[in-house]
């Protein structure tokens, strides 16, 4: 079957030159820019929060768990895709975070399609927060149950969304808010919920390995997790340092979600270097209980030092630390001056923030130094743009 | 805020157990059932077609790139998440397929909700066949365009579906169906959608690897890799034994994802892991160019020996063997006796199957033995459930 010539009387995708355009004149366009293994800068923009993710440790977990299963799980975990390997890290999460049961899925995103759609049915109420994180939106998009959007952090919002549903409802929130890293005020949201008979589902996946206890994260901070009327979904990408996503929750919803997710159903099992890497980075969480103090601290002396200059920064309540920018074009320079100078720093702009204002996003982690840190902050202070300290 | 009790006056997942119970009585309860590392027994269930998930070459890879390049990608390939493993593996599977640029993302399932929902807008018309695979309808579902679904394998529907309309288009199907094996008609679906001025995207995560000249893929066989109106999504997970997913297509269609498609800009970059077990098995499937030919063959005679002991089986387009049984609970029995006696086969049973009928879905691969075929196949044969000749 070699006779079709690859030509096209007409380009179907020629609207695309248009749209590469329009980006390009705002200032918008995004290239991928692969860092080499060992690079020279400093990085204050990914989310490897306690510094495991080149760690001896779970590297060479990581490294066994593939030598030992395979490099990639070969199927669905209803078919071959479960092995002990998933077993044993989902016990473990699970005992680790206070939830009754847990399941593991390939990326936190799949986790949270999974957990909107499967717990929702048509005629379910979705109660989301404006500033969710886009695969909780997704999951909210994918699901058949309605959806009402409530302002950012605000349980009385969620109260009066809830008042007068008589059927099923699903509270849903980020535990700590990606962009600007504010946590949500989850006792309130969890109240609100409860005088309703609502389910309350937290994305935590900045606050697994930081907040709370040890890092067993912000619902076992705020005393919610194994609570029967609580799902928590997180990733295994940022604290953990190694790639896949869980839910954790009741093992009945556990159970569920084995039975109806899709995105867990139809989708290959994660890699075994993955779950290996994770599991060991679990493990030496356990062991070095004060990493998550160490990595809330550098947070809050970058946002220290950075508005004692007159920087608009939000206090972190987590590790991410956002510096707001008067435009798209002034926080691409911004972040362009600091990489020149050993500096890496999160640039985000339209379309990855909700609310349109560009920011420097800056992740603290456990192995920066103070020296590290007054240096870095110094840096961002000497390169700012004009009227960075207002928002444009 | 230790405060709350984990107590709910009101369980708001009380609806789980009537589902549970619902499907238990179906026969259609699953449960995971865990592998130990070095299973006794023989898969013909997994998707690994040409043995590759545990080849020292390919797991060696996969645990030297976890060690020299971390256990994850800490971030969003727009941050800190691409390495020079990513762009070397989508420079070298672009090569490979004959397309002219690769964007690799998390797993197969987010790149297709990348594709589809990103080269979509209001008023795109997507044609969809009615088997698609879970992921590229939940990008339908996901994309603000409108959807209509047409028979299986059904190039005049297509054409039909797409007369009339005069805005963008895009022709969607799998290239060899997950569930029964077959391959679409994909030189028919491309004039189809040229003579309309429709885009053609095509799902080859079953093909990349065994179809084609030495595994090149389905749109390689087809000579439509490379076309400007053609974009193909694969996983990594399958052929290449390892995790992830892949977009191919025009370098403005890349570029243009790396700008818009959300399970790509808010998803953390593949496992370094994953991506240098892939790249490694790339790199073996090019020294070994004859693997393909021993996976499909193996799975011609698995068809051969099945049908003409009378049982009910697809011809196949590629390595999945799908055997048809007579009930949800005759598919698990036979599924059961088959493990008991040292086989494991996968079982298809609704709502995992488009069309509701059960099935037992068989895998064949590149190292399955001439005795393994026959005394595997003896054994289907000979557990095979009354009326398996028959559908129900
Ligand atoms: C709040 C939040 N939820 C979910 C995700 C998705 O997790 P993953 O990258 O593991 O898919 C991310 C970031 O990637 C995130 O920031
Ligand atoms: C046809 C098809 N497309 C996409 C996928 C998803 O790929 P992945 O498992 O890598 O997410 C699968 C199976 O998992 C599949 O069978």
């Amino acid at each position: 079957m070699k006779s079709t010539p690859p030509t096209a009387p007409h380009d179907p995708f020629g609207w695309i030159a248009e749209h590469t355009a329009v980006r390009a004149a705002a200032g918008l366009h995004r290239e991928l820019r692969p860092r080499p293994a060992q690079s020279p800068l400093l990085d204050l923009a990914g989310n490897d929060y306690l510094g495991l993710s080149r760690h001896p440790e779970v590297t060479q977990a990581g490294a066994d768990a593939c030598l030992t299963w395979g490099a990639g799980a070969t199927g669905s975990r209803l078919v071959t895709g479960s092995t002990a390997l998933h077993a044993e890290l989902e016990a473990e999460i699970a005992d680790f975070t206070g939830f009754e049961a847990a399941l593991v899925l390939a990326s936190g995103y799949a986790a949270n399609l999974a957990a909107v759609t499967a717990l929702t049915a048509q005629g379910t109420l979705l109660v989301s927060d404006a500033a969710n994180h886009a695969s909780l939106i997704d999951g909210c998009r994918l699901s058949r149950a309605r959806t009402e959007v409530v302002p950012h952090a605000d349980p009385d919002a969620v109260r009066k969304a809830l008042a007068g549903h008589t059927g099923r409802a699903v509270v849903v929130s980020d535990a700590v808010f990606s962009v600007d890293g504010d946590a949500a005020p989850l006792a309130e949201l969890a109240a609100a919920a409860r005088d309703s008979g609502a389910a309350l589902l937290v994305d935590d996946a900045h606050g697994l390995g930081v907040l709370g206890d040890g890092g067993r994260g912000a619902l076992h901070a705020a005393g919610l997790a194994g609570a029967p009327d609580v799902v928590c979904t997180a990733t295994l990408s940022k604290s953990l340092g190694a790639q896949g996503g869980v839910v954790l929750g009741p093992a009945a919803v556990i159970d569920h979600l084995v039975n109806a997710a899709r995105t867990f159903i139809f989708d290959t099992g994660l890699a075994p270097a993955a779950a290996g890497a994770a599991l060991g980075a679990l493990r030496l969480l356990r062991r070095e209980p004060d990493r998550p103090a160490r990595a809330l601290a550098a947070a809050r002396t970058f946002h220290r030092l950075l508005t004692a200059a007159g920087l608009d920064a939000a206090p972190p309540d987590a590790c991410v630390v956002s510096v707001r920018a008067p435009s798209p074009s002034a926080a691409v320079t911004w972040a362009a001056d600091c990489r020149s100078a050993g500096l890496s720093v999160g640039c985000f702009r339209p379309p990855s923030v909700p609310d349109g204002i560009s920011r420097l996003r800056l992740t603290a982690n456990a192995t920066l130094t103070d020296e590290q840190i007054a240096t870095s902050a110094s840096l961002l202070i000497s390169t700012a743009p004009p009227l960075a300290t207002t928002t444009a």
